[in-house]
This record gives structure tokens, sequence and C-alpha cells, in this order.
């Protein structure tokens, strides 16, 4: 005979629907397996949905997956996860399909959480349709893992608004390879002689950058988080019309490897830009200064930017080692020096955290 | 005739009462009369409370403290509040008295928020008793600014703890003075030639300590920040019986200095411990290292110590600035490089800030 268990039936169970079991999301079933207030009862990948209404065991989940059935997210999926609240709708893909739903996911009532930025650094068209049919029904749209993955940057700029602060300026190294690349090349003091496109290589070899690191060099990512960033700053929440596409972006693909180019033909033809990149670091240097790829959002001029900047040896920026992220938040209550929030912005781990965590938040509020 | 404002109308009332209308106190009405869904019902300073169910204008708040009489807050405002809910007790005191009052209002289903740090740091029995109330009547206590003000200190340790995360360990620099006064007397490279005394002297001048900087120089606010902290971490929560008092503490006020002595004499005194620190100063800079006064919550080794420790120039802490406070949370998913927060770690405004967060987070979850 099973004991009735006071304690856990008075908890409130939260119904949670998973799209796209990867890397990040199977962090996200490990964590919320631990936690008792969550039901698992859909998980979708490419190849369809498995939905039961009755529970699916997180430790068993992925295998369940040979049950999906190919099944319209949007007409199916939803609408019976709508029968089923509260009930969190969590998106791991990077899918604009995807994100396209959350609106129709939070009319019906579910709540969404996501580390995918596509949604939220769209057009504002899109981002305003989440943010209007969040408030209209009441369904949460949480975001922390977009940017910076688990480091509270999203909650905190949330808090400083809220409690009505305003914010001056965000700075700071918003991509781990960007960081990985800039911290390696330049620092303060002495600099290895490594070369900038032998140093793209290597980091490509060692699985720091995409598979094309044109990805990374672009810029975009940077970009996409800009634009997440900017549009809770009072005044900026119309400046990016056309989202990551209205940020002033300085590409660090150079003219003529900006085509369909293999990730060879880039880093071959990269070393013509040795000489360049040797030019700016020496200058930092002889300046007692390093080189950053930033990203900037100015309140007060209503600039918002990522491209490569100059800073001296004793900001923080320029202490910053490996692959971390490093936002500073310049506000009128931290005048003097800014609010810092700084660590690894990316990794499956820490991502799933950022996405748990804000299940938890939710599960706080229904 | 007034038009009904749907949007207002549905916005949940939350009471607040608040207790100790001082600096803080003073930053935390401003900051709560810009927010709709917050009441003030109660005010209360050391002459007595003035109670007013039907609201008290946040801005004449401390002006109608004309109206106070004397109430005991145990036996007479309390109860008032129990019929007022939901109702926040907001302790802006640092006294002992108030905080051993929690127990009482969490146990009529007031809610608590306080930056006082003396409950939480207390006897493990005032603790408990603290935490037990809270689970059994459902009522919340929140205590985000008791460590650093405003920054995301405890809400990022309870995100990463609930979603799964191993805290290692926690190590900074928790106190503005200590760090004021190490950033300034010990620098990465060349440091001035100014004496500890006469710094200690000068920061007293400036304000930058207490009027006797022997509560500084003690290390008991350190401490008292490391209790409550640790009091998180799995396998630390029975680690302080005696609160504060079972802390390992290095104190940096010098033998016969430690008495009922005047700031004027404990300064002069101080002056035959300047060739002291100036060894420790000369050793650290030698070695390519600064003198940082730390805080360390060390989960594996159960330590939990406050003192003056040499870091090298390379990491974070030796790149601190200002009066700063820095937080590293080493932890196993943020294993190679820690999560950091940084930044002002007191002061009105931002320690109303997280007063005022609490509030909000409350809020959204009554």
């Amino acid at each position: 005979m099973v004991l009735f268990n006071a304690a856990q039936s008075t908890k409130k169970v939260v119904n949670v629907a998973l799209v796209g079991p990867g890397g990040v999301g199977t962090s996200v079933l490990e964590q919320l397996s631990k936690l008792e207030q969550f039901k698992l009862i859909s998980i979708t990948n490419s190849k369809g949905t498995y939905f039961n209404e009755s529970g699916i065991p997180f430790a068993s989940a992925k295998s369940e997956l040979a049950k999906a059935s190919p099944k319209c997210l949007e007409k199916e999926v939803i609408p019976a996860l709508a029968k089923q609240q509260p009930c969190i709708f969590i998106d791991n893909t990077s899918s604009e399909d995807v994100a396209k739903l959350y609106p129709v996911a939070l009319s019906h009532g579910v709540h969404v959480v996501t580390p995918n930025k596509v949604g939220f650094s769209a057009s504002l068209s899109l981002y305003n349709h989440i943010k209007e049919t969040s408030a209209a029904s009441g369904a949460f749209a949480y975001k922390e893992s977009t940017v910076g993955a688990g480091l509270p940057v999203i909650s905190t700029l949330e808090t400083l608004l809220k409690t009505g602060d305003k914010v001056t300026k965000i700075e700071g190294v918003l991509s781990g390879t960007m960081s990985y690349l800039f911290n390696t090349y330049s620092k303060s003091g002495k600099n290895d002689d490594i070369l900038f496109s032998k140093l793209v290589s290597d980091a490509r070899d060692q699985g720091y950058t995409e598979p094309h690191p044109g990805s990374d060099l672009s810029g975009s990512d940077v970009a996409r988080k800009l634009a997440i960033l900017s549009r809770h700053i009072p005044g900026l929440e119309n400046a990016l019309p056309d989202g990551v596409d209205s940020v002033d972006v300085q590409s660090l693909i150079p003219a003529g490897l900006d085509g369909d180019i293999s990730p060879e033909d880039f880093l071959s033809g990269l070393k013509n830009h040795d000489a360049h990149y040797e030019s700016l670091r020496k200058t930092a240097n002889d300046n007692d200064s390093v080189l950053r790829y930033v990203g900037v959002i100015d309140a007060a001029s209503g600039k918002i930017k990522c491209g490569l900047e100059t800073y001296p040896s004793s900001h923080p920026l320029a202490s910053l080692t490996g692959s971390d992220n490093i936002f500073l938040f310049h506000t009128e209550r931290y005048g003097a020096r800014p609010l810092i929030v700084q660590g690894a912005g990316a990794g499956s781990a820490v991502t799933a955290m950022g996405v748990v965590g804000d299940c938890i938040t939710i599960s706080e509020r229904v």
C-alpha cells in the first residue's frame, strides 16, 4: 500500500511539451527529471510528435520518440496542449517556423520558454505579436537563455527596469567564439605570434567555432542578442523594425569571402588579411589596449551596433579569458561603475539551466 | 465621471508595511510609488506606527509619521497586517528585535522582505524557525539585498541550485569598504606609497567606512554575508550553529585596538601596523599578485572563512576597482571559469532595488 504523500500532492503539476531533443533538449529533459512539479506530455523531433497526456518518463523520452508520428504543431499539437493547462511549450530548435508558432501557443494559454533567438530578434511585427498575445492571454513567454545562456542577463535587465532604474548603455562580449578568438589573439601585455587566420583555423579544429567559421565571424549571433536586449529598453522598443537585420553590424568576413564558399577556401582566403589584423593588434598593444568584438546598446544616442573595438588594459573587457561572455549594465543607479555579469554563455548544460530556470519561475507563478 | 480602468483593476493589489524609513527605506518608498500594484498601509519608525488600511500615499508617507503612535509590532501591527492580505512586511532596520518577528509575520501569512542581514545570519535556531514558518504558512521570506544589495547574488545562487547544479566554491569581495581599501592599497603593477593607516583614515573622512573604521575592519559584515549564502548550499545548512559567530573570521583589528576605543585612538594605533601591511603588499607585488580581503565558502572541505589573501594579477579579483563587490560562483556546470556577478554592493538606491525586486517577485507569485 502506497502511503499518501501530502507534501507531493500539494505541489502543482505543470505539463511540459518539448520540441527539439538535441544537445540542449537532452540537458533540459535531464534537469527537469529531477524536479517533481513537471510532467512531460509531448515530445517532438523532425519526424513527428509523441503525445501522451498521462505523462512520458523523462529518462526514456528520447526513445519514446520511436512512437512519434507526423503531427501539425499548429493544428494538432498546440490545441492538444491547450487542454492540459498549465502547460509550457519548450522550443529547443533554432527554427523560425517554430518561433512563428509562439503567438498560437500563447493565445491558447500555453506558456512558451525557449533558448531560440529567432522569434525575439526577428521583425518587430513578429516580436510585437508575441508580446501582445502574451499580454492578452496572460500566458508567459520566457527567454533567459537566448542571451548568455544560463547567465542572469535578461532577468537582471528586467529587474533594473521594473524597479525604475534607467539603463544608459549595455556593452559586452556576447559571443563565446568572438570572446575566445580575441582573448587569445589580443592580450594585455605580451601577445603570442599567432596569425589571425591560423587562430581561427585552430579554433575551428577544436570545436570553438561553427563548422563554417564564417557563421561566427559574420557577427549575426551578436546582433541577434543585441536585438533581444534592446527591445526591453524604453525608447528603443521600435528601434529595430527588421530586428537583427536593422542592427549596425561590422562583419569580420572579408569582401570576396562572403558568398557560398567552403570552410577551407574561407580559411585560406582569410590569410590575406593577417597583416590587417596584425596591424590592428600592434596599434592596440602600443596603446596599452586590446581588441574585443563587442556589442553596444547606447540608449542616449539610440545606436545599437557590434564590431571590433579597442579597450584599455584596465577595462573589465580586457581581462576576459577563455570563451566567457561579459555584460556591462551602465545605469543611472550603477553610475560610476557598471553592474557586471560574466561567465560561460554557451553550452548544453548552462543553456538548459536558463530554460529550466524559466520553467521553475512559471511553475511558481501559475 | 471617472471611467473604469480595466487594465488597472485586474492588477492584484499587494499591501506593504514598511519598518525603518531611513536611507534605504526612503528609496524603497520612492521606487514602490512608481508601481501601481503596491499599496502602503503601515509605516513604523522608532516612535511608533501609523496604520491606515485605506492606504498611505507613498509621497507623504514620512510626514504621515507625525500621526504615528506607539504600537507593539508583534501584538498589534502584525495581527492587523494579517487581516490585509496579501501583505508584505518590509524590514529596513538592522535590528535583531525586528528580525525575531519574521516567524510571527510569516505564521500569520504575511510575507517578509528585508535587506537586514541579522535574521538570516543569526543562530541556526532563528534561521530554521524563519525557514520552517515560511514553508508551513506558504508566506515568502525574501532577502536579495542582504548580500550585494541589488546585485543578482541570492537569486543566481538559487537558480543554480534549483536547476540541479552543484556549487563547489563561492569566493569574492563581499564588503564595499574592504574592496575600496585593498583595491586602492594593492594594485596590479605599480602601487602608490600610501600607508595603510593613512588610507583607512582618508577613507573614513570620505565616508567610505563606518564612523568607527573598526566596524568594517572586523570582517563581521563579510562573515554575515557568508553565513547567509552558505545556508543555501546542500551539506552546509547546519555548518554554522551560531551563524556569523561560527564563521572563521580573520579580523583586521590589531590586538590592543579591539576594545572600547575612540576612532581617533584606533587610527593612531593602526599606524604601528603600517610596516606589517607594507611587508604583505611588497611580498604580493614581488610575486605579481595583490592583496584582497575575501570571503570563501568551500563546499568540499566545508570551510567558511574570510580574511586577507593574495591573488595573482590575472585573477578577476585583482582587476576590481572602486568599492565594487564581486562574487565568483564555482560550480559543476561552470567548471573551467566561474559565473561572476560584480558591481556596487551598497548604497540606498541599489539596496532598495533588491528590496523592491523581491516585492515584485512576490506580487507575481501571490
